[in-house]
């Protein structure tokens, strides 16, 4: 049996592949592995490795350029807005989020818009980075367009996704990520592959009509904008769907908005940079009185949360970032687990890269 | 035909009531009025001025003490947490915005943790309040408990609302408003006056099961704190019911995390104060560059929005505050709708208190 690669094997040869073959800088590449390894190791596999393939295209099409440096476009003492120059993502968002960390060291709080950037991996790693601070940390981003609006039938918002660290008892952090639609696009795929009806709530056709047959529904999905995925609770208003696209509409106006950059539906044009917008705020805990305190009352809250009483069947309350930081810990502890699929795209990559393989990543 | 009562003719006579009959002071009673006449002039006739009898409640259980004058129990240039010291909850929800807009305004944005507090009405008015200062306003509280946590059966979280307001062009204003559960128990309630089924997702009963027999559910509903309402996505995680839940934790880690105040499910205790907390931010838009460039911007992308293509069937995208803000300005110009029992609930109300009965609200 094959053991996993560990996380600095699968990062360090992610790195070489980017500055190799895809002609990051060092810190570029270096930044962006992390991302795509963190993703894996957290078990969310839709944004890990298999995402170099996304990067790929992203620099075939002319939609990113590596080796530009983001700047500061504007600035006061408790915020910044930064141009990302139609940098690697990843590079962009980290030097957004060091200029955030210092002024609200200085400040209390920072906020912080950035427009012309990228993708910049999950959203939670970053709101994560900021909450390591002692801070309560913020990340959201617009992304390609993915959903339509209550009523509507045109994708025209992203995934945007909404992502909050809350530091609690015990170095804990109270971590929710997710994207503003019911399910990523992943699901979709997925149900296709095994050939399964969705749920309603996922979807709506080019008519704006929900759908549940995941097949059908992929022939169209890239045929035109028209037909797409649902913002949380679904179709219509009778179980929310307008809560959902409200949220997504405010990640899109707090993230395009703020930084007067391009909205979902503007991004990735044909031939030009991508365009995508992040919006990041930070603020420390002893604004509110002492973060030791802060921190234990937080943790009591969820304390009593996880220990409530189950439903039928159900073992475990889980608090959001639990499932994750759990799959880290194991990921660290015995290595990151990768589909064969992946396994096999990876030692082509360092093939092509005149890189050597790394232990657990089969052959 | 009866005309609806004005605006100003219904709040001056809520106040009246609320100064006479509930022993209110002036202020108390012209704020509470004013938020429960806002609400039934936007619409949201659930939190309207038949709210009355739920404030009358508070005030026979002792859950709140009208005369106690809140007080700032921690600052800093850009932050403050007040001590509600169980005062009239829209009288100490004014005190803290009003704080937190004269220390936006001088230190580019402030953050506002409220404990102690009560019932403060609906939460867009506040977030609203701080956008009409040109700043980006939100609003959070816990409520009552109301929602169990995916995979759980137990209410342990209020409905937990959310609310932002983001300035835009033409002196408009995108305004989300949303409770974090599905729905609010008035839907609940009219389904089991109607006797029609629920849709799934609404609520799960005392053993934590999906249900949707409405007459059923309100029996349980009282009988313990066990079943109760699911928040934005329903049960489970197939449709993002844990992204709903997520929602709902980080409101209730807002507000009473960081006031370090009481949780849902320490509120309204027997015999004790009410103990409910909010959450208020609001930020200057020139943090990011020229303001009417920023409005302008989140203008077009509104407008980009409104004006994409409709569903099969439907002719308008609604942005969100649309609805609530052109019901207002009907209710301005030929009076607030008010249904015939809260006429009549208030008439009587009027005549206890001694008052005269106002225009519009029958006989």
């Amino acid at each position: 049996m094959t053991r996993n690669p560990t996380f600095d094997d699968l990062s360090g040869l992610c790195a070489s592949i980017l500055e190799r073959g895809y002609g990051y800088g060092p810190e570029e590449a270096r930044i962006t592995a992390t991302l795509l390894v963190e993703a894996d190791a957290r078990g969310i596999a839709s944004h890990g490795v298999s995402r170099l393939a996304f990067y790929r295209q992203n620099l075939d099409l002319g939609h990113v350029r590596p080796g530009s440096e983001p700047r500061v476009a504007y600035e006061t003492p408790c915020s910044l807005v930064v141009d990302g120059n139609a940098g690697v993502g990843c590079y962009v968002a980290g030097f957004a989020v060091d200029r955030l960390i210092a002024k609200a060291r200085d400040a209390g709080v920072c906020l912080c818009g950035v427009r012309n950037s990228n993708h910049y991996g999950i959203a939670g790693y970053w709101a994560e980075l900021i909450a390591a601070e002692g801070m309560v940390g913020m990340a959201f981003t617009n992304t390609y367009i993915a959903g339509v609006p209550t009523y509507g039938k045109l994708r025209i918002l992203g995934t945007n996704p909404i992502a909050v660290a809350i530091p609690e008892a015990d170095g804990r952090v109270f971590l929710l990520d997710m994207a503003t639609t019911t399910v990523t696009h992943g699901k979709v795929e997925l149900y296709d592959r095994r050939k399964k009806p969705m749920p309603k709530g996922w979807v709506v056709d080019e008519r704006g009509r929900e759908v549940t047959d995941a097949t059908a529904f992929e022939k169209t999905f890239y045929a035109s904008n028209f037909g797409g995925h649902l913002y949380l609770g679904g179709a219509g208003e009778e179980s929310g769907g307008h809560k959902g696209f409200g949220l997504a509409l405010l990640v899109e106006l707090l993230c395009s908005g703020l930084s007067l950059g391009a909205s979902s539906q503007d991004t990735f044009p044909k031939g030009g940079v991508a365009g995508i917008t992040h919006f990041f705020a930070g603020f420390r805990l002893d604004l509110f009185g002492d973060p030791a305190a802060l921190k234990g009352h937080v943790g009591g809250i969820l304390k009593a949360v996880r220990e409530s009483g189950k439903a039928e069947g159900q073992d475990r309350i889980y608090i959001h970032g639990e499932k994750e930081s759990e799959a880290r810990a194991r990921s660290i502890g015995s290595g990151v687990f990768l589909d064969e699929a992946t396994k096999a795209y990876l030692r082509g990559l360092a093939k092509d890269c005149g890189l050597d393989p790394i232990e657990g990543l089969g052959a």
